[in-house]
């Protein structure tokens, strides 16, 4: 175990203080920023996010915010989804593109009108790329980061806590849409929506010293549905297919190959930069994708590398991700294999730390 | 302590076995990259780094590369520093300023070539901006990422131990001029460069697979100099006023507020974007500036935040990297002031998280 060491380079966020006093046992570095990744051990968190409520301190999924004339014609640009159809209310999960169709982030996208919009980012800088671009076409838009920081409510009592605050209105928020709800006379947008497959919300709050007295008051309410401290886990965004930039794809990783083509619409010239180089990998469905492995035997170590994926002796893949899932009673994995060992229930080979194992090609995620 | 949570995301560097060998006890991540920050002690390894050599793992300095009919133009739009004199074999410290003047980066660009640069960076994915700036204004321009990892040789018998390994050539190598010296047969950019005081060279290695055999060669010839695995010490650092991006400024902060002004030509039209926005702050000056500040009383606790500056009971700047140093007996630290209290001698309080200190501004670094 080594110890992360600290300076202001590596942001705390407006709940760090409720991170600590919760316990937080491990970090790691996320848009330059602490994000929790343990508090009990990522077991028993895991088992705690299935049947509880879990409050997480996910301000790394830093805000870039775009305001003006332009906002929307530069939205369309960065992404390959069609927005035509995308109204105030709703929010979009979406790839976002180079112009050689390299995934440069894969953030949500909050529609607050045509001409302000807030990109709620994965791990990477994205604000330089969409600053660059707005700049090089001298497009008539500001693009700044805002003092937002998300907070997510995940799990199967989610619902109740947030009603508890909120109002049962809460309830009502449709999938990937948001309402605009107080708490002590501040409107913040409420988003169904979060890095789990357990249910919930992110609460998008606006102005830092607004972080900790939510924090307390989310804590306090939920006390009887023995809410606790959380943060986004291994074994559940496995089992779930949720995909991590960084880990599972980069900037090489064009979005089918992430099995995100349905995002992709390169039949319309919408306008997106990457749109041409896309179009044949559109067309002809690129020669690797993502896809859920079941690795065998014991519990492997923790992935902090690339493992090889090898199929009748060639190297035909990597994996990225790998827990050990207490509920599957397997090793649940994200990795990137070639077409020719794709297909469901295919055997593979997989190189971990511990020497090679036995895998399969799984057909669906597991959550 | 809490620990570091190892993902893919959190990229290994060709170095790390040896990192992890050499019994690394901290890390920090930068540029989503493993960054050691201590082996035996802060302290320790900072007697050791002024009196021996060490080999620092700075693979984490992620280079740019600019290739193209327009590399030497999109290098001049980035920088307000003037490039028309840089020859190949040159490296130049640079700000470098989006449209509004803030800082977006301070690296240490190399000309290899008119057409042929590299870029190496400081913690922010400065990649986004040059792509979507090369992209906006449609220049005939390749930028990547190109597989080529840092590795610093550091402290006062650096060259002693580079001369075994390069020959007597690398003692000729001039301050931020590099050469193209073999190393088993493949040339290597070696300059005399790096993240201290204590004098000593950069090798930019070029491929991977390089990376363990270079380092064990360099660990091996230097037994006798008591050469040992180091890296970036914080406390040589501060002394050294060497400033960090994220921690000591960030995208607030223009050239000028940073003591960097030298490095902004705004007389003539060079071409850089932030020109016009600099204009103003480089005729009548900044505000507020960084400097050298010496805090009172008994070795700080780490500086993980800003901690405010007070002046006649006003808020007047921030701390922003502090340590105890052992040679100087007092806390150097490094701050951003207003300019009522930016005079060397300056009485000033520090507000740390032990309560108040009084400080005074310290008229230079201590190196």
């Amino acid at each position: 175990m080594t110890a992360i060491s600290l300076s202001r380079r590596l942001r705390r966020t407006p709940f760090s203080d409720g991170v600590e006093a919760a316990g937080v046992k491990g970090y790691t570095v996320y848009n330059h920023m602490l994000l929790p990744t343990v508090f009990d051990s990522v077991e028993a968190d895991y088992h705690h996010l299935k049947n509880h409520v879990q409050v997480w301190d996910v301000a790394c999924e830093r805000q870039i915010e775009l305001r003006g004339p332009d906002a929307g014609r530069l939205m369309q640009m960065l992404t390959p989804r069609d927005l035509r159809g995308m109204q105030p209310g709703q929010c979009y999960y979406m790839p976002i593109v180079d112009e050689t169709g390299g995934m440069l982030n894969d953030p949500v996208a909050v529609k607050l009108s045509e001409d302000h919009w807030w990109i709620s980012i994965a791990d990477s800088d994205l604000l330089y790329w969409v600053k660059g671009m707005a700049n090089g076409y001298r497009m008539d838009v500001l693009v700044d980061e805002p003092d937002i920081s998300p907070l997510a409510i995940q799990g199967p009592k989610a619902d109740d806590l947030m009603a508890r605050i909120f109002g049962d209105e809460v309830r009502d928020i449709r999938f990937f849409r948001y309402k605009m709800l107080p708490f002590e006379g501040r409107y913040l947008v409420v988003a169904r929506s979060g890095y789990s497959k357990q249910g919930g919300f992110e609460i998008y709050v606006e102005g830092s010293d607004f972080g900790m007295p939510l924090w307390q008051t989310l804590l306090e309410a939920g006390e009887d549905l023995n809410v606790r401290a959380g943060c986004p886990n291994l074994i559940e965004r496995i089992e779930s297919g949720l995909l991590s930039y960084g880990n599972d794809m980069t900037d090489d990783n064009t979005p089918h190959e992430c099995g995100l083509g349905r995002f992709c619409d390169t039949h319309d010239a919408i306008g997106c930069v990457g749109r041409d180089a896309l179009l044949r990998v559109a067309k002809e469905g690129p020669v690797q994708q993502i896809r859920a492995i079941d690795i065998t035997g014991d519990p492997v170590p923790p992935c902090d590398r690339w493992w090889p994926v090898y199929g009748g002796g060639k190297r035909v893949g990597r994996i990225s991700s790998a827990a050990w899932s207490p509920d599957f009673r397997t090793n649940v994995a994200i990795g990137m294999v070639k077409m020719t060992h794709w297909d469901a229930g295919t055997e593979i080979e997989v190189e971990t730390p511990d020497g090679m194992r036995s895998a399969t090609v799984h057909e669906t995620f597991w959550n």
